[in-house]
């Protein structure tokens, strides 16, 4: 099966992904989540909009809530270019492309750049922001999660090649791919600018929506302290899937969802990947396995429920397939067959 | 509600849970699932039975796994007390009581009194055992979680009053107990000897059935890396529940379930419980809520899959009432009905 | 060499050492290390006492700190006895040996007995306190450390013989005993009576001196984050000694001194130690050698710095010898001497 | 203070700092080292040479140790450029800088050129080596520190501005730099190309030296478990600094030394380093100031011994000023002095 090709002379130079606008019906309410759950602090913030960043990051925003009064969207996904120099060749580039591309104005950033992507999800782009000192060793300040930086997006669309290759002519690499065994369908791809195996990944599936952003915690404990603050804060319920280890993309997980329901990833620094010999990595799926290295299959809300992007027309929905889901998974488990005397309850059998 | 009233100036002296015996259909198997993932070490061992102790216990076992052709069992549940005067008066004490207890003998142990308690569960008493040095400090020689001293048990029973009385009678004291809100029913007792909360739970089930053991772990990355063994080494599917963290008894957890189903708990050193004026405490439980801090509710496999005690009659099977079980939970969440435009897929709602 | 035999029917019922108080001279200082730093809760205030418990604590106070305007000094060290009656067979007890012993009226405890051990450590028991809820999962609120509960105390007498004997006399138990190899004096010796290695410890050197308390936290990363936030707020003096980890008495250790000079140490939850067949283990020592199983040697402050017991005269001063420190170690280092070309500077040597 | 400025087009692309070459007087004892300690995996060895790697590395190797039978030394440190291209490239910047480059043949790797920077660093450089798979999940292999990977190299040498200039005209960027209050003398700077703070960090000192490289751990128990593995396996003594955090830098560290006297650092994944905007950090050094956030200065041996280059003569002997180090740190370290009753030893006080 074949992949999209990196184009390793990209139009212009995106280094990652590296903020989001969500839209929130109840600030306050997302507020103390992301502050005193996932460990955000707050850089700057209005009666309307609330500038959040992790604790190491030195940009003004990774991530900024707008209040809303009807149904919580994704606005857009930002990535940064390296220079401002580069924003002026994405916009040649996009023009020649014919791919409209407009600049915008953008509290606490350099010159902006919006554009859709060639599945219709959102984009931004700048070389600068604000910058803020860093607070990571600033400890006493840390709460929950103390999550430590906005690492990647993961994004569903109907059309999984179709959202590589824009991707891919811009520059991202191939760090893994996921594809149905025997079929050679690709339902998954993971790319990347920076030196880790993700910037940007999509799954297939009706869409695009937005499934979730992965924040960086610094260890295993900071996941474990987001769980217990969550569950001591009246956010337990927030916990949907984890804590566990994924079989591909190899880091530890945990998945949070906020008031709205908007997903956030925690994970452990992942793998560094730099070296132009490292080849992408095919990961072939069969149906009704799970592929965590440990941990529980992902709940039906972890497979269906998403974020829709603001004005974006879903498309694809006819052709999602069921797939393995918690709730699938733990009906297809057969009561383990074991020998023994019949009259007892053993292990794996129900008492009679 | 009541509960039994311990008796400060016991018969004699009891002073923790300290070892148990299992039988296993694949003793090699066994052995690599408590060495590699639990970190147990193999104090002997020869071609039908394999003592097992946790790093840092100076008793030669904590667990006798002993090959059976037949079903997995439950053979005994033991425990120490302090002296050999001790014994003496145990068996003086379930003479008096018209209990049948009878002297056995037990290898790398001293005398050994056998018993069965008022539910039929069968336990030994012993003073004495052989030594062996502590090698909590030796990392380089541990595996998997590194378990560091087998802690309780726990057991299933129709008549957990009955249950609690036996043990409170020979000094246990009630660190929690568990009744049904408004019902005042009395489904579950946690009572201790040494100064922690758990020697010996009982929850109201059919019974007696063996539920599990727990092993204490010194922190939480010692489970997580017992979860990274489990998955690599083919025991992914013995992860049965966890890790989360308890609402009641306080601490995390993981449970897994070895070759033959028998199911053992890792946690971490929980909370010393010492002085008098420490009272019982009361929790409440109602139907269908997930008692955890967080972390999924218990699977069906864990609230029904036991092991059997060897040659003991189960009773009670009429009462087991349904229990909420992570799939029961499942089924009943209903899809988070949210406002929003109803052409479009948003966070809890299904792509139409 | 002979060490103190225990006394396996003492004449009153010791649990634990439990409580202790201290004097401070800027009580707002010392507010902000205990609770920030090390992770206390503060139980009660005024203006001139503060109550300190751990997280973990069901008692109301473990440390108390009373306002000075001299020299700061530990007023008391304090142990929980079982029960109101322990109290009263214990007075007669001392009454019996001559040894004076009073009741006090102290603030949030049952009746209390205060008298002097044999080397003339200002002690209290008592069997009673105010309860308060437990707060270790409330982990939204803990600061620092963390702490979970106080352990046990170090003191300095010049008799260490007689000091264990007062001690194993009223049913203490020795886990370790330290003496000095080929001369056979007993310079240490550590006792319990609770589950696990110490309750009091004494080593050889003039006294009675307080030498530091010990409050176990719950993983090793709650001493890096006391570290991380004794660094930030301006008490990175007061990291003393460590992170390391003993060789004699097994656990993690880092010790800190509060803005008066007293000395906590913090360390992770010790062994299990309950089973009579447990021997006390030797451990004998050498000259200028580092008995930790890695860490530097304790620094010349911890070896020679303490506080007083109030009112308390010390003796032995003519008997302290030199001890192995820090700098003294270092001093001793010689450069490795290497073979290979001279006129380079190599791994070990210093650049001619 | 000005600091050499990144070359933004730089002539040649190099991605990280990659592998370097040690030598080594007892491989087998060297080889315990790596793998039990620091935990690297052996990719291959023959009699003479051992090829090790992080546990995450798909490159081939990433510390390469060579039998000697003379004076330990460093042979080279390696970088990775992104393509073969770059290597052409390579070779005709330095041909035209009038720079001495050679190809040579490494096993293992691609094409390979050799060239020292302008303090006479010997460095390779190449675009392709062997891949191995990444084995960071398999947790059942890991041992000691579990290492992830090479991280950067530290060097001594007397003229920082003109070391600096070299890899800034090679497009390295600057993260942090130092110099000396008042004075504004540059006597260190962090450069990096890959996506954090250091690939290359130099020392004001007399050189070149090889101070020491870094490899990346998990998590901060890891560092711990190398601690506790060096101390079982006779290497206690080559724990020389840490663990501790540093106030420049950022990270946790532990520095380790090999049987031959060379020194890795174990730290933690660092802050992510990417956006033009982030200018590089100044630091003031005073003289006689502990700079980390906590933990002790760095011994004498970290701050005087090193391992040469081989073949490389060292320069500027006579202008090494002396360091505070921990022994002057110590010494330097007056008793504080506190009020308090004359007779009685306070705490800060010795005994009279």
């Amino acid at each position: 099966m074949s992949i999209p090709q990196t184009n390793f002379s990209p139009p212009f130079n995106i280094t990652r992904a590296s903020h989001l606008v969500l839209t929130a019906r109840d600030l306050a309410k997302s507020r103390a989540f992301y502050t005193e759950v996932i460990g955000l602090m707050v850089s700057d913030e209005d009666a309307d909009t609330i500038h959040l960043r992790g604790v190491e990051e030195r940009c003004h925003h990774s991530l900024t809530l707008k209040r809303t009064s009807g149904a919580p969207t994704c606005e857009r996904l930002g990535f940064r270019v390296f220079t401002d120099e580069d924003l002026d060749k994405a916009k040649r580039y996009f023009d020649r492309q014919g791919i409209a591309a407009a600049w915008a104005e953008v509290p606490f950033q350099g010159r902006t750049l919006h554009v859709c992507d060639s599945v219709g999800t959102p984009l931004e782009f700048c070389a600068r922001m604000k910058t803020q000192p860093r607070t990571q060793t600033r400890v006493h300040t840390h709460r929950g999660a103390g999550a430590l930086r906005m690492d990647h997006y993961q994004v569903l669309a109907p059309d999984v090649p179709a959202a590589a290759k824009f991707y891919t002519d811009l520059g991202f690499r191939v760090s893994d791919f996921i594809c149905v065994d025997g079929v050679e369908r690709l339902v998954g791809v993971f790319m990347y600018r920076k030196n880790n195996p993700h910037d940007m990944v999509f799954l297939a599936r009706s869409g695009p929506r937005y499934h979730h952003c992965g924040y960086m915690v610094q260890e295993f404990h900071h996941m474990v302290r987001a769980c217990d603050v969550a569950g001591n804060l009246g956010f337990g319920e927030a916990i949907e899937h984890g804590p566990g280890r994924h079989g591909l993309g190899h880091s530890y997980y945990t998945y949070l969802r906020d008031p709205d329901g908007h997903r956030t990833e925690l994970l452990l620094p992942a793998v560094q990947m730099i070296d132009i010999d490292e080849e992408p990595v095919r990961h072939g799926v069969r149906p009704n396995v799970n592929t965590n290295l440990w941990g529980l299959p992902a709940p039906r809300s972890w497979v269906e429920e998403t974020t829709p992007f603001a004005g974006v027309e879903i498309t694809g929905q006819g052709t999602d397939s069921a797939r393995m889901t918690l709730e699938s998974w733990l009906a297809a488990r057969q009561p383990v067959e074991r020998s023994g005397e019949p009259a007892m309850a053993g292990p794996g059998q129900k008492p009679a």
